[in-house]
């Protein structure tokens, strides 16, 4: 089952200039950073106390997140949940069916993920995250 | 300090749907329902494992919740973090310049609470709250 939110993923025009926004306001410190496939997108992870925020900043004007910049001027991206069994969470929703944007698991470094479709959630893009 | 994520918003067309949606696909629960002032909005906490979720539903057009629905279609409307001492988080975003919705705490029954402007950070609405 999910456990707890793994981070809420905010997309942003400068993940710099976030970083020092919400560190002044809040405290927030990077925890990582990392650059997405092709070059497409930074990613800032930043923390204060238990609460995980990812910056995402567009590198390019050609992803979903250059398109969410460029037409609501970035803010609340998705929500990402924390699971012990990821496979198990797909094989549910999937037998459910439920509209996934990844029927497998994305294997990242420190982590597999995978996002469900916002219509299939409220209109809401969730992230399943599997860490370790 | 803020230290925890209290709960991310979701505006939602029919909050019992929404509910019955998250409860099948990730066994969320109801913990508490409220309305509105002046009828405006129904409010349902929903809670799975550490996430707590806020479904609100619009019960008239005027509201900004109505608003953003028609305009969005629903989706993530604003994540609220948790704090230890409201007054000084004011206190301390207001010494900084930082625009405000609400420059004075909103007591609530069971919580303070106060919204800071999505203008003063990264287009992302942003709720504080003191429980108790």
């Amino acid at each position: 089952m999910v456990r707890k939110i793994d981070h809420v993923a905010i997309v942003v025009r400068d993940a710099d200039a976030a970083l020092k926004l919400y560190s002044e306001m809040f405290g927030f410190e990077v925890v990582e950073t990392l650059e997405g496939p092709g070059g497409e997108f930074k990613a800032v992870l930043v923390r204060v106390g238990d609460i995980t925020l990812e910056f995402l900043q567009p590198l390019t004007d050609e992803s979903s997140y250059a398109r969410f910049l460029k037409e609501r001027g970035g803010g609340l991206h998705h929500v990402s949940f924390e699971t012990g069994d990821i496979e198990q969470e797909i094989k549910t929703l999937k037998a459910q069916g439920r509209r996934l944007i990844n029927e497998e698991p994305i294997s990242l470094p420190s982590a597999r993920i995978a996002f469900i479709h916002p219509g299939a959630a409220e209109n809401v893009l969730i992230e399943l995250v599997q860490r370790g």
